[in-house]
């Protein structure tokens, strides 16, 4: 876009009536926010996976690991994880000192000041008062987006970086599948053109609504929703896929698709968004994948789990080549270690620094 | 003082006794502990600002900032609060990450080896057998100057940091509100001369007792303390204000003193100190300010709060440029960099840097 | 050793079989791990005491603290503490940071996403993801060691430190306790031919036993055994003693061994440990030291205690030269920092690094 949108130019109310493509406009300003998925495009997403792979690159050398330190070395951040999470804020907190970039978190909601009295608000601002970057969890729906928007409307906008608001958008887990995809298919001609398949709780699995959104930016995909009635896909990702022109298939029936996939992307039974212990009366037992299915599946798919997982896939066959989830797990870091940094706008620096050296993959 | 009194010669029994400004004098050792407000002379709270102001500058060069992580990189800090506090802790950690100085933490005394029978005194003693300094913050007042003592009389004394201790002391409370006052003030002649007003709980916040007290040490002040009678200040402050012959008035009407005030210094209700909730039958309504108020107050007059704050300012207010309670919290992030660079006595190394490079404003 | 063993060789029941000693001999591959107290031998107890000491020494000079800090800074660990420690928390984060190695940590386990029905295994895995090493206590025996054993069985095998694990075994306290004997007895010929007297709980006290074993790897010893008979030292330990001949005496006769003592290792009842309160049936007043005792034990007696302390040693001792304690725990930072550089294999730059400079004692 050629003028960019301001979120200052806009009240709350008008910011909340806008659609989640046209909310991701007004994301791109200066500093940039990421708050959802729908916000990136598909050059910004590959941008986003080079860079990674640089980073991870660099960073196998000693002096490489050196050099990345300097990037962000000025720079503080505040992790806010008002929602436990070991994974996120574990490579959150990674990323940051992958480039140098100070942390302070607060993880326990009881020692903030909201005891006080005080209100979201003025915690958020008192937290962004002392950095540079806010990276934050919450367990409300849109919150992180309002605190974007809060700021815009001080004279110290910093950053904010969803780690996942409520059951609605976690947008740098999608940033990792997409870039556990791109490796996963970078000898077979990258991701478009593929099977995908989400298996298990479609419709409170904030991360395969922002996924498969993501992969409507590819071309020629197929995706798979495969899940016990009541746990299908929501609607309204269907839409959007049908507004893009995405194939998909709707089906519990996973023993009959699963052939049929490149990559197989696993999720657990989220049943603490239950309202009353729902979970426990349906019947997920065919939504698993095992040892038994090892010979059903190609040779060339991935299997995927944004993890923890419980039951859905066996441990058994952890060590299956085709078993990607703990390498998945580990590009979070990368994917979002670029992230930042492109936050900061020193990607160059990191390009740079590749070309003169070209660590070996 | 020309022979530095030490703190290890004297026994508990004889530290107790003494006044507020006697004990000062023991704090300005080697190493200096930073305790109480009345240990601050007048000469040394414009040192700090100064230096706080440089370390502000500095730092908004990227090679400044990593210049700053240069001057504590030697050197390690505990951070232990065994009272919740967001603010205080996040500006103190955001201080010694300014300055390079590796920092670890205790804020849940759960954690602590407490729960194997240890005493206060040996917790603390080991927390210091890590660290070069101590940043503390305890819900028993006077244990911070405790501590200090204690360390005082072991083979290894490292300098102790109060910030907070009980309902009585809050020293660096009290820096940050003179630098933002010092900052206000800095093209209409300084602190000297104006008219500071209180406003609210005056009875339990030990920011305004400690403040109250500095600003003793400007010439030809006047103080108001505006308050419900019974959370009026206490009357060894004003025995105080009256030793050093500094003018002030007391009252409960807030509306007809408000345009006397060059700085409106508001508080919240300390409702955590209530022995049974006896802040809830006292009317307070009377002790806020709003956007009805801003036609009131002088166009110069700043609005200032150590937060967090519930009804007693209106966000209304927020963008109006004379309330300045955001920037006075990010002041302590300054001016607590500033004190524990020099608790190290390394202030030189920034004044030299800033004489060599001279950043702009 | 020859042939270094493999870890990644032995299914989980073959190395559950295996002595101690037999274990030991899988943890010295590549990576190493530091699991158990046998693993040790004398030369690798020696070569860290030496490294500690440089380290140390190096560390007095800013710019010997400023080297250190570049030693690990291209590395990250994980410091996993579901089991809650100050002491050994810190000091394991304090080794971390004296050699630029950057720290996570998760202290309580509630913010782990256990709470979403994740495995032990599966967890762990995720932590050790992101990090080049774990240090880690856990109030399960032999989880760390299960914890080495999955890794190795993973293509991303990194160290595990083993800071405690239940009742059974927290090397590097037995480290810290050997490091301050070596420099206790430093003038007066060494550990070799000393008196070493252990008091107080020895049935639970994991770092009575660790040690007891450490100390058999010297000669001419002379252990006593001090505490009330259902709190004695465990068979199996003296087995292991009369297997390496080392000399020893089981009393609960404390005041008539006392003065034969060069050292004596004091320790607390942990009745944490009690499965119905049975500690405090027992008398343990006769297995303390204090004032009185001053007179009764050598000039040149060291008293060591592991910390925390109730009331076995009188606080009126502190202050006397014999009262090694508090130095005892410093200590344990210094050996942690040896012990974590020469696990990364870079020992070498800090021998180099003190051959130029030769920092002063």
């Amino acid at each position: 876009m050629t003028d960019q949108k301001k979120l200052s130019d806009l009240t709350w109310r008008e910011f909340k009536k806008l659609s989640l493509v046209e909310k991701g406009g007004y994301f791109q300003g200066d500093p940039p926010h990421t708050l959802i998925a729908q916000q990136f495009t598909r050059a910004k997403l590959e941008e986003l996976c080079t860079l990674a792979t640089k980073i991870k690159r660099i960073n196998k050398r000693r002096d490489g690991a050196n050099f990345l330190k300097t990037l962000l070395s000025d720079k503080r951040a505040m992790l806010y994880f008002a929602q436990p999470s070991s994974r996120t804020y574990l490579s959150h907190n990674a990323a940051c000192q992958i480039l140098g970039l100070d942390t302070m978190d607060v993880r326990d909601t009881k020692t903030s000041s909201e005891v006080k009295g005080e209100s979201p608000e003025d915690t958020i601002r008192t937290f962004s008062s002392y950095v540079d970057m806010i990276i934050m969890r919450h367990p409300t729906g849109g919150f992180a987006e309002r605190v974007a928007w809060m700021l815009a409307h001080t004279n110290r906008e910093i950053p904010v970086l969803n780690a996942g608001s409520g059951s609605d958008q976690h947008p740098t887990q999608a940033l990792l599948d997409i870039y556990t995809l791109e490796r996963s298919f970078e000898k077979t001609g990258g991701i478009d053109g593929k099977h995908v398949m989400f298996v298990g709780d479609l419709l409170r699995g904030r991360t395969v609504r922002s996924l498969a959104w993501m992969l409507s930016l590819y071309t020629d995909m197929t995706l798979y929703f495969v899940a016990p009635e009541p746990l299908q896909i929501g609607q309204d990702i269907l839409d959007l896929l049908d507004q893009a022109g995405t194939k998909y298939v709707v089906t519990d029936d996973f023993s009959s698709v699963m052939p049929l996939a490149d990559a197989i992307y696993m999720t657990r039974i989220q049943d603490e968004w239950d309202a009353d212990g729902e979970s426990s009366t349906i019947d997920t037992s065919a939504f698993g994948i095992g040892a038994e299915h090892m010979d059903v599946i190609k040779d060339t798919t991935v299997i995927m789990h944004p993890l923890p997982r419980r039951k859905e896939i066996s441990t058994d066959i952890d060590n299956d080549p085709r078993a990607v989830y703990w390498r998945q797990m580990r590009n979070g870091m990368w994917i979002r270690a670029a992230l930042i940094l492109t936050t900061f706008g020193r990607q160059d620096e990191v390009n740079r620094y590749y070309d003169d050296y070209k660590p070996e993959a």
